[in-house]
């Protein structure tokens, strides 16, 4: 209770958040991270072209971002090969699902995610009303034959589906995406949140023509091209319904450094290849670590890997809180079982060094 | 009419924008403005020191912001003399006036506003279903007797006022905000957009305890700070009001890089004070083209002028699109009379040289 009267669903909503920062882990403890591998950034850092394109429009911060995002958009669309129109820039992939649901979906109608799958869009859900029906993670991914068999009996007016999948690190081929399309019902749309898509294998990308009305991608600057704090993500999709949200969206909210700094990273595509090359060195360094620990590494096709400690989410919480005390910033999923798991992002060798050397400490500390 | 069936609300919004952005007017133009005086940004730029520790940060992009704007927000706190719980961060005035709206007007609720007052709110508060009662501005200023006599009528959730206003540059005295503090009925808050304060006359700022619940404030760094482009604004008010944006808010929606920019921004009182300064003088010379040309320049509060034309909206609308003919980039209020006026920007001295050229030829060729 409060003294403020807020409207109806804000009020019923709880005072928690999807997520502590490690800055406020790090003022509890006193100390700074000896190692940032928790929040999936991309530590191997940005391209040093967006780097210096960012420090030169410093000076020019005076100036508001151009809402169209005219360069960055037609760039991002001959990128994809789609229209210009087809492509919606927004606040981060974040940003962009908050204006989804508030698109999409009126108070008391139903979406469809898992139980388990990323928390900031379920957040967004309850936050403008909608009424979550959840399907399990199935052999630790997403599920999409239950996410159209729940759809089919909901008739949702959101179906999610991360591919890859976070925090679990799984993924599916582009083909059975594709099918899930066929299968959906009527006047559901499914969200394809392909914030990981730069690091997946080939075959995982599903074919979508841009055009298609049954389906919303979005990628972001912030996992591949390392630009978490520029808060830059992307729609692909319908014309139609990305005009939706400028009926809607802060037509001036993003920020002009991140906007010339996107722009720059997507031209320099020698840097994405080594920041790719980069991960994929430390996803198997990751999973030699685990081994070498006595614990499996799950395959993943993201920035991050998820260790499978073995037991339960109490122990795996433990070894967390273990970990967090030797400077090491890692997450775990919210749910059992995905919650045997911890989640460690891919970082530079020195940071992976110190989860190295804190790992068999703190299992020992626990057994 | 849309393949797409939006939520009740946005699907009755219009498709239309608040602003149109200066570079899509360049592009229609086919060439770059003159004179970038239309938006109220501050072309004497930011800080070097903020602009250094944007640089510097650029590199660091890598990372999220710290969601809690801790030191941001312990630094805005000593500077206002609150607690850092009365101090909410969020990305521009913009998107902090659509938080509140969501959090406390509920569809079909009345929020009272003026008739020409800031289109951003207005949209905001179409965005979420509320009903906008308007009063007209008094003297070209938004009228607070108007204000809290439409809000004793109508009960409304929110009263909003800007002081200084935008787009007329007036101002009130504090003691008239508090003394509609006292008559505003019980259950509404006063919306107190103050992204002008750092301009306005001694005086002009009311004495507000933070935990008043009556009201909450908005400030910016677009503006004294020239840092339009970093999206970066912030309330202070009562603690449990602010911390029900915690409900609702994009936690990890601020830029890094402007985060750390701003905070280096508030540190430099020197510059601060320079530009103030400069805006000052600007204001004077804007003030003389207007009287050289026989228009009259309004008092102003803020860092742009406005210049009554002498007639009405169509001669105003036609000044404006000859001045963006000769490459100078203005706006003007959208509602009569308001709208016999054009509203130009300070700006360096080359900028306004422009304007103090095309003037004069545009308005012979308009006679």
């Amino acid at each position: 209770m409060t003294r403020f009267r807020f409207a109806p669903i804000p009020a019923a909503l709880p005072a928690t958040v999807p997520f502590t920062g490690p800055e406020t882990l790090e003022r509890r403890r006193g100390a700074p991270f000896l190692a940032r591998l928790g929040a999936n950034e991309n530590g191997f850092g940005p391209s040093p072209r967006a780097v210096a394109a960012m420090a030169r429009a410093a000076a020019e911060v005076w100036k508001y971002a151009d809402p169209d995002s005219h360069d960055l958009r037609h760039a991002l669309a001959a990128h994809h090969g789609v229209g210009p129109q087809n492509i919606m820039i927004g606040e981060g992939i974040d940003g962009l699902l908050g204006l989804l649901v508030r698109l999409m979906v009126a108070p008391g109608e139903t979406v469809v995610s898992s139980d388990g799958a990323y928390p900031t869009f379920h957040y967004h859900v309850a936050g403008f009303g909608g009424r979550l029906v959840k399907v399990p993670y199935r052999e630790d991914a997403e599920d999409p034959e239950a996410l159209i068999a729940a759809a089919r009996q909901t008739g949702p007016r959101l179906v999610y589906l991360a591919n890859p999948d976070n925090p679990m690190g799984s993924w599916h081929l582009g083909a059975r995406i594709e099918a899930m399309l066929d299968d959906l019902p009527q006047g559901s749309l499914l969200v394809l949140d392909e914030a990981y898509a730069e690091f997946a294998p080939a075959g995982a990308m599903p074919r979508i023509d841009p055009e298609d009305a049954r389906v919303i991608r979005f990628r972001t600057f912030s996992k591949a091209y390392a630009m978490a704090g520029a808060r830059v993500g992307y729609a692909i999709g319908p014309a139609e319904l990305l005009a939706g949200f400028d009926r809607i969206r802060n037509h001036f909210g993003i920020n002009r450094i991140a906007q010339i700094g996107a722009l720059a990273a997507l031209e320099d595509r020698d840097w994405l290849a080594h920041l790719l090359a980069e991960t994929g060195a430390a996803r198997a360094r990751l999973a030699a670590i685990a081994g070498e620990n006595g614990l499996t590494a799950l395959p993943s096709a993201t920035n991050f890997v998820a260790i499978d400690c073995g037991r339960d989410g109490a122990f795996a919480g433990a070894l967390l809180e273990g970990l967090a005390q030797h400077g090491i910033f890692v997450r775990m999923p919210g749910v059992a079982p995905l919650d045997r798991c911890i989640r460690v992002s891919c970082g530079p060798g020195a940071e992976l060094d110190a989860f190295a050397q804190a790992l068999p400490r703190v299992l020992k500390a626990l057994a």
